[in-house]
C-alpha cells in the first residue's frame, strides 16, 4: 500500500482532528493546540508561518505533520506535531511524512530539525522511531510537561 | 546601591530597547522580537501572556526581564530574555531579577525555570552566571541558531 504526501488543505482538518483524538498521544490540551497551529498554518501559509502535510494511505488521511522555521535561527526548523491514525501505524506513514519534511526543508536551505517529545513509558515507541530515521538525543528535561513527564529534545542534522 | 525590580510599564520601552541595543549580547533581530514580546506581554497582562520586570538603580532603568508559562506544561516557564545595561553590569541587576522572578513563579505554582542560550564564546559569562544561581545543564543543540552558535538549555527546579 502506497502512501502519498501532500500539503494539507481546509477539508481535511476535521480527518486531522480524528488523528488527534485517536492515536493516543495527546491530551486535549495538546489537541487543541495542534488543531490551532492548523489554522494558524492555514491562515500564513507556510513560508510565513506552519508547513502543514498529510499522508493518504487508500485516498484517506492516516497521518499529518506540521513544522515551521525556528525563529532566530539562520536554518534550524522545529517539528511541531506528527500522528499516525492508529489503524493505519506500523505502515510507513510516519517515516514517508518524515522523508518528505527533511526533502522540504533542505530544499529552503534548511539544515536541521528539533523535536521535543515526552519522556514518558508510553512514548518509547515516538523516541525509538526518532533514534531510528537519524536524530540524536540532544537533552532531557525532568518534570517538564508535569511531574514524571520529562522533555526530550532531539534533533537531526540534514545532510 | 539598591536595586529595585518593578513591573514594566509602556513608559519603560525605550529604557528597555537602550539595554537590548546596548548591551551587546542580542541581534538587531532579536532586539526587534523581544520588543515585541514586550507590546504583546503589555497588551495581554501577565496572567495572559508574558510577564515583565524592570531592575532600577539610581531611580534609572538597568535591567528588564521577560518571561511566561511554558505552554503545554503544567508548571514550568521560561526565561525567555534578560538584559542588563553595560553602565550596571557587575551590581547584582542580573541576581536581583532572577530572584523576583523565582519569587513570582513559585507564587504562581511555578517548579521549574528553563532558560535557552548562546554556547557562543561571548556568552560564557551568561552561562556561568546560570550555572552560579543554580540552573543545570540540560543539553545542546550544534549550530542551532547558525554554523557555531549552539544552543545550550539550562533549567533550574524552584524548591
Amino acid at each position: 500500500m502506497g502512501v502519498t504526501i501532500r500539503a494539507l488543505e481546509p477539508a481535511d482538518r476535521r480527518a486531522v482532528a480524528a488523528i488527534l483524538m485517536e492515536c493516543e498521544a495527546f491530551s486535549l490540551e495538546e489537541t487543541r493546540v495542534a488543531l490551532e497551529m492548523i489554522d494558524a498554518g492555514l491562515a500564513d501559509g507556510p513560508e510565513h508561518g506552519y508547513a502543514l502535510f498529510v499522508a493518504e494511505t487508500n485516498k484517506t488521511v492516516a497521518g499529518y505533520v506540521c513544522i515551521g522555521r525556528t525563529p532566530l535561527t539562520i536554518s534550524t526548523w522545529h517539528l511541531y506535531w506528527i500522528g499516525v491514525h492508529p489503524r493505519a501505524q506500523r505502515l510507513g506513514v510516519g517515516r514517508a511524512l518524515q522523508t518528505y519534511i527533511e526533502d522540504y526543508i533542505r530544499g529552503r536551505q534548511g539544515t536541521r530539525v528539533v523535536v521535543e517529545t515526552s519522556g514518558r513509558p508510553d512514548y518509547e515507541g515516538s523516541r525509538r522511531f526518532y533514534a531510528a530515521i537519524g536524530y540524536q538525543l540532544a537533552g532531557r528535561i525532568a518534570d517538564y510537561y508535569k511531574p514524571g513527564d520529562d522533555c526530550v529534545f532531539y534533533y537531526k542534522v540534514l545532510s
